[in-house]
């Protein structure tokens, strides 16, 4: 299967990093990213500077870029100022988000879900009048860390909430790492009879490591569009040091194995991470990274001869 | 499905540490691995002390156990030798090992497939006549760091070696996490027809990140057995700082989400893996331990008010 990769590194990985990345590291990163393939980047935020300092530069990364041929470039908008900087800017997509639990929406944005969606309803009008795309992402999809179990039903609701707002392309965002194979499969089960006109993207946090089951859930309902985060970074609020976001070239890899294309290179891939991992300064989750491919083979007076050393 | 889980992170998982575990603390952990409900695991090597200094009271570690009815207790034994200590110990199951890979079997135990086949009938017939269980471990399965991808007809072959021996319980390592789900379903599936009588069980590395995409192939096609290593403990030769065995209480949170059983509480397997992780003194692979089961609900007060702060 042809598959879509959204990068979101640069932005939910990094968002609450206590390492600032600086503005050309980010948009250096980026490039690199596009040299690898990665067709699809999520760059920045147009939140407020005082409460994301580090996408303090939104502007500045979007407007720095060098898109090749058939990339697309987007940035999450909060309310209508932000959309506005971002059409400003020059985003090739608008990602619009609210979450399914009422509880996690009210602890993310202070609003009720039906006050967020209205706001979405102003913001689409004015992507679509500046022939701007607009990404519906549902955040706590397959959990609510205040709520649990979040009702299939009600994502559906909010996937046809989107839609009849004109947002056809939607995100599930498995936001504290909530998400199961069984009920990725009720869930999107769900949501793709909601709105089966509508493009569907899945966004895993690897939290308790099952966000690579979890993609090969949504491959198995033939879902063709992911999102994850290079090296994985971005924790989780609810648990210091825990994972979240799922690995891009742990990913990537994975999704090669297993015969489908993302057109990506995955060694120039994991030099981005390597990279990363440089700024940032500490280990980061991703396993390839460290590993190296598979095909890469070892010279065998790589390791001592352990007559001695029996594994298995 | 009914299955079984062995618990490998007293052996493979500790074996080259840098921390010395005490005998104490080992048989401590052991029971504290019995009172959560796990029934079989591999406790120890007897291999030359020099060797590996890390198992040096395999022994003591054997006769220290207080095992609950229906408990399984196994030891690697890599020759003769070994596995007289081990019976005389009173271990359950002896495992013997070889390398489907020519290279890997010379790097590690410094003799040709054929050789170690012949030792292992040996410890076959001893076993047998002491009524001790043998199981036999095929390394590097889905793969060889030295010589890359290992037919699947060859690792079918040795199966067939161990059958003849009269070892029916076998299990499928992949030793540096080569594995792949197109490579565990072609490599078990001419296993499995080669010895249509045999047990079979699947010991994966997270050394790419694939370990439980890999168990979710082996429960497609029926496979009832894995191994792993509480907390995730024991890295990857090849690769310092890579992480090694699949973390055992992620896994089995994983298989309880899928509906199996274990006859383990996940949550007491999780107090082991956080004593693990305080005896070694540095922080291990496992995610569960780190982020809490999901059906752990937060007071929305525990993070910060985010109209600041959107995730996604």
């Amino acid at each position: 299967m042809k598959l879509i990769i959204t990068e979101v590194g640069l932005r939910d990985g990094i968002q609450n990093d206590a390492v600032f990345v600086p503005t050309a590291d980010k948009i250096r990163l980026i490039q690199q990213l596009f040299d690898a393939g990665v067709r699809s980047v999520e760059a920045t935020s147009f939140v407020s500077p005082q409460a994301v300092p580090q996408l303090v530069d939104a502007e500045d990364v979007i407007r720095g870029l060098r898109k090749p041929a058939g990339a697309s470039v987007s940035a999450l908008a909060p309310n209508v100022r932000g959309a506005h900087r971002a059409i400003r800017a020059g985003v090739d997509e608008l990602v619009v988000f609210l979450s399914a639990s009422e509880s996690h929406n009210r602890k993310n944005v202070n609003r009720a879900v039906s006050d967020s969606l209205k706001g979405i309803e102003e913001i689409a009008e004015l992507a679509a009048a500046h022939s701007v795309k607009v990404r519906g992402a549902i955040a706590t999809a397959f959990g609510c860390p205040f709520e649990g179990d979040v009702p299939p039903q009600v994502v559906a609701g909010i996937a046809r909430a989107f839609r009849a707002a004109g947002v056809t392309h939607l995100t599930l965002g498995d936001t504290t790492g909530m998400g199961t194979p069984a009920i990725v499969r009720r869930v999107c089960g769900e949501v793709l009879s909601a709105v089966s006109d509508a493009a569907l993207s899945l966004h895993f946090h690897n939290t308790r490591g099952m966000a690579m089951v979890n993609v090969a859930e949504g491959l198995a309902l033939g879902i063709a569009e992911y999102e994850s985060s290079i090296a994985g970074i971005g924790g989780c609020p609810f648990a210091p040091g825990a994972t979240g976001n799922i690995c891009t070239e742990d990913m990537v890899n994975y999704l090669h194995e297993c015969g489908h294309e993302t057109g990506i290179d995955v060694a120039r891939l994991t030099g981005v991470a390597l990279e990363m991992e440089r700024l940032l300064g500490r280990t980061l989750p991703g396993q390839l990274m460290r590993a190296g491919p598979r095909s890469r083979l070892h010279p065998m007076d790589s390791v001592r001869t352990a007559a001695a050393q029996p594994t298995a």
